[in-house]
């Protein structure tokens, strides 16, 4: 079974994105399609009830400068492409009145068609990181988009340095302890809940080694064997979520750092009833974390 | 069994790094190590028949400074830290005379011991990603090293951004097909020289649709199931190899990019005969792609 925001349908169409003179061709044809975000939330029509992203028709492309827009690939035949503005209004007024407001997209993730959903999010994670990219890590001068977003180029003659947009890879894990599970929350997190542990992977680490230091940091617990669940592209700006499910070699609990307010133990059974009661919430049906916990309650010993 | 560059023995001491005092003390405790590296490549003595990284001494650390030191963790009760220059003479006069050579790295990985391999791996990624990112990419001014080397931040006030380490997620895969594995080569390769494919993974991806993609992109294939074999750092310069098997849905290749110059089915009989013959070449035993391929070979249907 897919993770929600992955599986997205259209070809990326790599090659073709390095021709210039074809995307400008691309971002005229009248089948064109343009997502719209407003610092990265996706305009969005039909309210939470019925949410439908809002895709401007090709043939008002020209009023759109088309170094703003990120080409996202083909899907049957149409050229997809993104554009974020700052300002809502760009999108409110005269031939650009696409209608719909900005939204959270966290919130309407598990609404809309998971294709939907997958689309938005390769949107968000690319023009996110535009956003955070304008200069040039290695010289300080502006950088300008190439390969239709794919790619910024520093554009200091002297420098020229090229950089891609950048993933952050994430562990995030299940650890299990016979018919136990270990959970965690964070004080910030809304009451009663808890989530799988998670970190960022750092250089020099295989996933592996990542998932032992993390669970190790955070709530003081050794793992032995590492076993791969799946993986979930997470555009908060721009992660991806690699979930594992972790056997603990240990059990006593020390918040060894100060990620988790709290870290426990929960059978089957204590998740089942205290999720009933209201006592436990678990994390978003959308996420890898959710999905993972309910693989491993599916599974029963 | 590890990957190569993996499973570095240290405590990389999260938390304490935050603590600037703590670092200076740890920096000038005379049992501190200090990993020499010139542009990235590591200092070593022993030559190729035995190499073994530079370490200077704590006690030297006065002719270093501080902020030029990467803290990498605490091993055996020593605080360690790396330090790159982009001159050897740094290291080869007064004081700092530490001797040895700079050396490619990727030569003698496979001639070290596996943890003094990966702690050097670990050296090299961080320092790489700071000689790549002395200025902030939001604003264009300088940024700082901050948490002994694991954060920089933008010096202007008005900014403050902080940038953490970017690591990037690769996919590597085997396909297979029934008794045949696909593998390709790029035409600047060493002659007969094949690997399994392998790229990038893009924004609003899983792992398992960069697999797909690649594979489409690269050689026309279709891949149906795909199954996690293994991770491992690659820092040249910043990889993180997630690998795969994908089980091939299609046969006809199809070089739809300009990635390979050729790729073709090899039998587990024709590798090994080929190999025998020298007229088939596998990459660098301490690759995750060798070990793919050699886990597939030793399955045996």
């Amino acid at each position: 079974m897919l993770n929600f925001l992955s599986g997205a349908l259209l070809d990326r169409c790599s090659n073709l994105r390095r021709d210039s003179e074809w995307l400008r061709v691309a971002f005229h044809d009248p089948a064109a399609r343009i997502l719209c975000y407003c610092n990265g939330e996706p305009l969005i029509r039909g309210g939470v009830e019925n949410p439908e992203p809002i895709m401007l028709n090709g043939s008002l492309n020209t009023e759109v400068d088309i170094s703003r827009a990120i080409f996202l690939g083909v899907e049957d035949g149409a050229p997809v492409f993104a554009v974020d503005s700052q300002r809502t209004e760009d999108f409110q007024s005269g031939e650009l009145s696409a209608g719909g407001v900005p939204t959270d997209f966290r919130e309407i993730i598990a609404l809309m068609s998971r294709p939907a959903g997958a689309l938005l999010a390769y949107g968000r994670a690319l023009l996110l990181w535009h956003a955070r990219h304008p200069f040039c890590s290695l010289c300080g001068s502006p950088s300008a988009v190439a390969e239709g977003g794919h790619l910024r180029r520093c554009t200091s003659e002297a420098c020229l340095a090229e950089h891609y947009p950048r993933t952050d890879p994430a562990v995030i894990m299940l650890v299990v302890s016979g018919n136990h599970c270990l959970l965690g929350r964070q004080a910030s997190w809304p009451e009663n809940l808890y989530s799988t542990l998670a970190g960022f992977v750092e250089g020099g680490e295989s996933l592996e080694d990542a998932v032992r230091r993390e669970v190790q940091e955070e709530a003081g617990i050794e793992v032995g064997e590492v076993v791969y669940h799946s993986s979930q592209p997470w555009p908060f700006p721009s992660s991806l979520m690699i979930g594992f499910t972790g056997f603990a070699t240990t059990r006593e609990i020390r918040l060894n750092d100060s990620e988790l307010s709290d870290a426990a133990w929960f059978s089957r059974e204590e998740i089942a009833t205290r999720v009933k009661e209201r006592t436990l919430r678990l994390p978003r049906p959308v996420s890898i974390a959710r999905r993972m916990v309910e693989d491993w309650i599916a599974q029963d010993g």
